[in-house]
């Protein structure tokens, strides 16, 4: 089982009133992320409930010592680079002190008091410089869902089972939650057309990932062992991976999608750390008995036996319609990370294995993680059969794919029997039209 | 025709001796780059027949005033992303002032020489941070050579000729020319065998590329029309995109090249301006009468007339065998950017259609560019048939790809009449064996 100790303790509450019950940060969470206050410079904090704990005032404090002022130093910076790469040692010793911090009945309470903001009077940034950003394609149902659209009885490609099949994404787009993204225009040809033609995206989609931030990662031409490939995430994330579908059909023969992604990816704004994650560790769920085995160098007993994350994954759509009615965001879909075919760890060690350079704050996402069924599909052309079955909404709007003003809010939650739950914060974004 | 000036004129000479005949090198050329000296910090030069002018060094000489001290001070530091950030108008402001301090009968000689270091003692870095590295596939004898590998009667893909393909690199592990490449691991699977196994590449290829520096660059959601285009390029290079051809086969479907891509890229450690290259500017070459159009977004008049190039590209392999018998390097084949099926103004405004932003540092390839016959491919998969027709070397060694030891040279020349001939100084890596 991986490491609990008592910042685990699902009785552990905090003086930050907040917290107690938070939906995403109560007390055993304690992610970290780069916020600013309005015209002050970008630093490091910590989200407790509705507060941010700043960390490089905290720092001014005197409030941590050892590895964890080490940690918190380098959290202080405006971006969390320096941070990811301490790796795991310090990082635990943050969490450590921050969770004695701010535990009800600490004795400094009135030291750390002064270094809290009401994150509502905060904006937060993107975490890290990201050097560059990999997507992966682990999500076997999407997989699955989509290769049936163009292989009814062979939908699965023969490498999916041996190979974490991921490819280059595009860092410079990434935006934190909250940044609207403009509609793209590309070339597009529909089959009964003769030539293609230039316009914006009519089939424009969302993806639900999960992010992974990188730790201190490997020097170019060495690899990172399956056995040591936990020490290098740093952290988790939401990642909505924009895909305009109609510009992607028509691009990506024979080098894979390019145009179609490029244009913006959002994220969820929190380092939800792998300490915070511990209690939903799960052995990896979605290998069955006839799937053949990973070659040697991606199989470890410990990534078997505890690699799976067990976190919900939700994504829902807030449209100008239901918005005006005062109507509820629409639920696109409930998926979860046990819908990966391959670990986190397995992904971190194929990403390696031919030398290639992780850096910190580089990020992986996972590829779109549907369910297995029509309620847990993590794209639009998933739930919509590529645009063939609307979506009704309440509003009586339906939906075949996004449309300009539409908000797609992606959510995650770890929950588990005997731990407190905990969520990422929202990764959010709105479409806005083409300029 | 591209702005021509004094620093283009044949006849003109530098004091600095070596300069002048200069196979790279010529007062005509003046590329900017990032080097050191044992011990000192990465700073900017630019380099002079076999030496190195030091900019921070001229700028605190006094050298420079307006908008030349302006380039200058942007250039003198560890990395030239400022300068490159800065656009056309301090560059050839630069550029004129270079060209005066370092021409003939210069009167501020004493003060100049200084300046200057053997660049036979200077170690060469990469010349930017590299945000993002995108890869084209605009060499469409390579795009029809690789096609017909797998389709051969119908070996260019339907959208070849509409859309600019490409897709994002790996920026990570891009080295400048010298630092040695490990041959990569990884998965592969013969069509004859069942299943893939894991182990060193058996077929590593290199691919013959012009690299593209980006300077100023667009905010994220907005576009570069064609007619801008052009001011938005800071340079050019050498690439080598090292390629593992056994893992690409079993990993690129559906996503493209990965593992197989991301392990190494060489590229040359000067950045050759386009004022340099003016000269060698031509008409777009390579579409024919029946070609279909270019959509309009990607029609410019100013880019059809003078938006190709012609760049003698070369390829040399140095075998173990060769260099002990003191033979020199085996040409693997000589080809030409006039064999661009796409400009260069074309692939930046394609990129950025979308509203994806290019940040200055960001580095674009064109894809392996080969001519139309068997002497002028850009990769050895095409020079050898994938391995069928083995290259016979001089020391009776024979390749049918890379191996161990082997060192692939890359060189780019720019010739013609009533013009100074420019180079692109080496781009050159040596394989070594796995680890």
């Amino acid at each position: 089982m991986a490491q609990l100790d008592q910042t685990h303790d699902p009785k552990l509450e905090s003086w930050v009133a907040s917290a107690n019950g938070h939906p995403d940060f109560p007390i055993q969470n304690l992610p970290l992320g780069i916020f600013s206050l309005s015209g002050g410079e970008p630093r490091g904090g910590v989200a407790i409930g509705d507060r941010i704990l700043d960390l490089p005032a905290a720092l001014a404090a005197g409030l941590f010592t050892g590895e964890a002022a080490k940690a918190a130093e380098a959290a202080s910076r405006a971006t969390l680079n320096l941070f990811l790469a301490l790796g795991p040692g310090p990082r635990r010793a943050l969490r450590m002190r921050l969770s004695e911090l701010l535990a009800q009945g600490c004795p400094e309470q009135g030291s750390v008091e002064p270094c809290l903001h009401d994150a509502a009077a905060c904006t937060l940034h993107l975490p890290a410089r990201i050097g560059d950003y990999t997507d992966f394609y682990v999500g076997i149902h999407h997989a699955t869902n989509v290769g049936k659209q163009f292989r009814p009885d062979n939908p699965l490609l023969p490498n999916y089972k041996y190979v974490p099949i991921g490819y280059h994404g595009r860092a410079s787009s990434i935006r934190p939650s909250g940044v609207p993204v403009r509609r793209p225009k590309g070339q597009v040809k529909p089959p009964d057309a003769p030539v293609p033609s230039f316009g914006p995206s009519q089939r424009l989609d969302y993806e639900l990932e999960l992010g992974i931030w990188i730790g201190p990662g490997n020097a170019l031409g060495e690899s990172i062992p399956i056995s040591e490939a936990a020490e290098h995430v740093a952290g988790y994330c939401l990642l909505n991976d924009w895909s305009a579908r109609d510009i992607q059909a028509w691009e990506y023969q024979p080098l894979g999608p390019f145009l179609s992604k490029n244009f913006a990816s959002t994220i969820s704004a929190w380092i939800v750390t792998p300490e915070a994650l511990a209690p939903f560790r799960i052995a990896q769920p979605s290998r069955r008995e006839d799937d053949p085995a990973p070659l040697p160098y991606l199989l470890d007993e410990g990534d078997q036996r505890e690699g799976g994350l067990d976190v919900e994954l939700e994504v829902l759509l807030l449209t100008p319609g239901l918005r005006e009615k005062g109507l509820p965001p629409h639920r696109l879909g409930l998926s979860n990370t046990n819908n990966m075919y391959w670990t986190v760890a397995q992904m971190v060690t194929h990403h390696t294995c031919n030398g290639c350079n992780l850096q910190p704050g580089d990020l992986l996402g996972t590829g779109t993680i549907s369910g297995p069924d029509e309620v847990s599909c993590g794209s639009i052309l998933e739930a919509t059969l590529g645009g063939k079955n609307p979506i009704a909404l309440a509003s009586r709007e339906e939906r075949r794919f996004l449309e300009d003003g539409d908000e797609v809010i992606l959510r995650a939650r770890g929950r588990r029997e005997g731990f407190a739950p905990i969520g990422f914060g929202e990764c959010r974004a709105t479409i806005m039209a083409p300029s």
